[in-house]
């Protein structure tokens, strides 16, 4: 049985997500359709490929991931299939694929009939593009037939990390800081951002309630959390700020 | 398999929904259930009739779909099993499938034992009355066994259309206001609403970050828009503002 | 098809929950995986217990059901799997199991390869832990392999019910007060919270809407609600209040 994940910004309330899950159950009846997030914040794109970042790799072989969070829908970014790890990604080159389309053996255009709707509406390309896309993988046609190859544009909005130095790269929802640090060697103490040395502890309950610690995450990299707290609400961090452990 | 759709105002906090999906499993254990959205707004039954109209003809003929937005639950309003185009609907009869159920080619109250606990609870007809009716339909039952027939006798808080002029039937999280007039003909290049006439683009990407447009939407009718941000906020419109296109 | 349901307070936002059903899906192929709840309030251990409490009886004996609001983890806290009424419990033993477990037929440590990745991380054993033991339980290997029988620690924040009077154990999305408090005998008429003494009601729609009312609930204890209202923000009420019929 084909897995389709799906991740949006569509949030709960609306028709969007269940509209999508109608078109794959249509086309694709034996696929078994499963939510990754839907609470992606509007049109945050980083935030979304971080989730397919943390998520996806968890899934056996052959999963299709499909992926909307898409403020430029019916202008200029392209509609993609890309494949990388054994996985299957589609949905818009807007950078959403930023972190998990890196080791990409392939990438397509949609553009076939049988991956899209003949008629596709201008602003709900996961109903009318991605989710047709998706039942065609389900059903084991090659992404080849959905249209030319390509290469990945989309980007996030911050450098590749520099050696030594790096980045938060996203923000949970307890308001921990995940960063792209690997974990320190043996010479490394502290973690060093916005001006704030932290020490560096193995879980939440080494340091007092509400007290800054760094760790290293479940994504095997240096992370920052208040215990039952907020770290960016405390340290008044975003994304992207500079990181660095010594 | 069967196919049921929950759409709920329940949110994700409780056990509400999850009862509901135990209570199907348990009694159709065949059935796959499929969560449209419970983050509709508290109580906000044309907010979940729209979600019905956008979502539910997606899926295939033979869907069962249930939709529990019920402040009157215990109360006057009837339980009933509606059948429309080809697919089955669930719920209070409260105005929540005014949409869907505008075609219906049958309806009947929920009322024999095989489609409802044989004590229902005062507060919770998800769980005892339309998650035990949709298992029923699940397994084959008729709904003609269901009790006797009956009208659709729930309406929305607005008239039905006139011609020419419609009115705001929805909006959605991203603050897009979803109206009822169909896509103007050759002549119309404006749409009015609330005092400023819009022009009308193809997407969101034809106007400036932050400006509004007009476009025809997913549904097929005329929406509004403000490219990367919220039209209801910035036009302070409700549900049921006049709308004319010319 | 084994089912496994899942608890959380990971929210809708980040790869969470998506990770942990991915573990499954890799391990339990055969599983079906349903959401219970993934919003419960951040570190609300006594929130979930009641969603385990009024969502997991409603399914099928054999129901694994992983629940993970881990404040504590990594720490002291132990991870276990409770076996109940027919059903299984996976998650840290925190007090989540509070209600649910009370009638425990079983309780195991979850220590043994098999039933948690050799090397788990020390912030998420919802994907390193509890999804694995959960895959075991659904592929059918019995609970005893899991690791030594312990006994449930976790409590509650307030004591056993004593006769006679009762607290309020949950308050719901509607800002309803959920107390532990059985339907009153005969004589009863009146439930006392915070001063007043409201009229026992049969549903909501007894009442004005905007007025109060005590009724007795969904889960056959005494309900107070605001009718189309909050009764938690009227009556500014937490969890923990006491309450008292006569």
């Amino acid at each position: 049985m084909p897995i389709v994940t799906l991740t949006t910004d569509f949030g709960g309330a609306d028709g969007y997500v269940g509209a999508m899950k109608g078109v794959i159950a249509t086309l694709a009846p034996e696929a078994l359709v499963v939510d990754l997030a839907h609470e992606v914040p509007r049109h945050d794109i980083a935030h979304a490929a971080w989730v397919l970042r943390s998520a996806a790799p968890e899934f056996p072989p052959g999963t299709i991931h499909v992926a909307v969070v898409d403020p430029g829908v019916g202008g200029n970014r392209h509609e993609v299939i890309v494949a990388a790890r054994g996985h299957f990604f589609v949905g818009p080159d807007n950078g959403i694929f930023a972190h998990v389309g890196r080791a990409a053996e392939g990438c397509w255009t949609i553009a076939a009939t049988g991956f899209r709707r003949p008629v596709a509406s201008a602003t709900f390309h996961g109903r009318d593009v991605f989710a047709p896309a998706a039942a065609a993988l389900a059903r084991g046609v090659s992404p080849h037939q959905a249209g030319p190859a390509t290469k990945l544009q989309g980007r996030l909005p911050w450098p590749d990390p520099a050696g030594g130095s790096g980045v938060v790269v996203h923000i949970d929802v307890y308001g921990n800081l995940i960063t792209d640090l690997p974990p320190p060697d043996g010479g490394a103490s502290r973690l060093y951002i916005a001006g704030r040395a932290l020490p560096l502890a193995r879980t939440y309950e080494d340091v007092a309630v509400g007290a800054l610690c760094a760790y290293v995450g479940s994504m095997g990299t240096l992370e920052i959390a208040v215990r039952e707290g907020s770290a960016a609400a405390l340290l008044a961090c975003g994304r992207g700020e500079a990181v660095r452990a010594s």
